[in-house]
């Protein structure tokens, strides 16, 4: 199971760091070649040299996608050689639908590409959410992103949506127990601090930690409930200069805010 | 522009019948081989014999997608198919990230793929619809969908979050005139009555009539401004034995719900 993967990477690793795999073009080195051949070799090597300090990965499928039917290919190579680091994948595709469309949605990420997790946007209620556990993937609710755009949808109503979702997931997570998580930004400590509550023991996937401003020790500071808590970083550590010395001072600076 | 090649396509066949391409490999008919050719030949079929009552075509990137790398390839054919009969195709996609994530997304489905416009989720807000716009495609936000179980969400606050989107929808067209839509389904005529009132002139893609229950005559009933309204059907048209004689019903049908 996911969770039970990530546990144990966490414990041999000593790092709740989540290397994100966002392999955008027009950031790669300029001397590599752009093909879906050069890319992956680029990115096995990000993944050889970063597994020692990371517990997990997530791959965005945005930017494999944009590569076409080559992408798709690439996709794979790149879960299966994490999956050689005994390290476990969540696929980010914040996917919305429902229903078989969910299903196939789920068919692609689990059983085509090998992803162990998947990170869903929950517009459509749990039946957006459903079918991945049905098919036994561990499901990330997208419940707070961290970009500014968001807030009149996440803050509307009282309770704010948010939260709202958050308790859903719980819910979700209790008919489907250890395969619910919540994405919650970093850059909002009184948001964090909402959620901490709402959101019992399910586990987060947070982004928005350094590259998006987000500020480490303020966010533990506000999150202190005792929780599994993926700290997510793409560009910071991918496009590095030593993607090894970054994904390890990030586990560094993670511990030093007091967390794991 | 999508938007006038969906007049134009109008006015040829006199419909505002969408088909919606779901090749869900256990509705394909039994003696079928479960190869993306045999699919591709099955799909290319039904887009020639439903042409002459169909204004835009819906590929639902979810089932091909589950076809793994070929599926791709698949869903670049089908799109060029469509467009060999004239016709504007949606990308019914449901993506729902921002920045340089949204910007890759839009990349692999106007670029990559060749669709005109494309569906969204829009949990994360303006950022999540405006790269895809400035890509040039047009974007349909799902504001209201047709399941039960978005209800909580959609219904969440007052005013309904399902009206606070339609609002952004409407700002959104406002930077880029012509190119923004909204997704509202067809099984709650109150409901749709309240998006009549909010999103304007905006046009609606509008899953939902036939298959998930939703009545047509309640539907027109409640939807009373003037405004291009593409009637999507999926399963009930692909999956006919007849394709074009239940192409032409539906136009029938919505002709005579009083609606095109």
């Amino acid at each position: 199971m996911f969770i039970d993967d990530v546990r144990r990477a966490m414990a041999e690793t000593g790092s709740s760091v989540c290397v994100g795999l966002d392999p955008h073009l027009d950031l790669l080195p300029s001397e590599m070649a752009r093909t879906a051949d050069a890319v992956g070799n680029f990115l096995d090597r990000v993944i050889g040299e970063t597994a020692e300090h990371a517990c997990a990965y997530k791959p965005n499928s945005a930017f494999y996608e944009a590569l076409g039917e080559a992408g798709w290919g690439l996709l794979q190579r790149t879960i299966a050689r994490v999956h050689r680091e005994g390290r476990p994948v969540i696929l980010d595709a914040k996917r919305g639908d429902i229903a078989s469309t969910a299903a196939a949605y789920a068919a692609a990420a689990f059983d085509v590409l090998g992803a162990d997790a998947i990170t869903v946007v929950p517009y459509m209620g749990e039946d957006a959410v459903r079918p991945f556990l049905q098919a036994g993937g561990f499901v990330f609710v997208l419940a707070l992103p961290s970009n500014p755009s968001a807030r009149p949808i996440t803050d509307h109503g009282q309770p704010p949506l948010f939260a709202r979702i958050a308790e859903m997931a719980v819910q979700l997570d209790e008919s489907h127990p250890g395969c619910v998580g919540l994405v919650v930004g970093a850059t909002r400590p009184e948001e964090v601090r909402r959620m901490d509550e709402v959101s019992v023991a399910l586990p987060w996937l947070v982004p928005g930690i350094g590259a998006q401003g987000g500020d480490a020790a303020a966010f533990f500071a506000s999150a202190r409930q005792e929780r599994i808590r993926l700290i997510n970083a793409s560009r910071s550590i991918l496009f590095a200069d030593d993607a090894r010395a970054a994904a390890r001072q990030l586990k560094t600076d993670i511990k030093e805010a007091g967390h794991v």
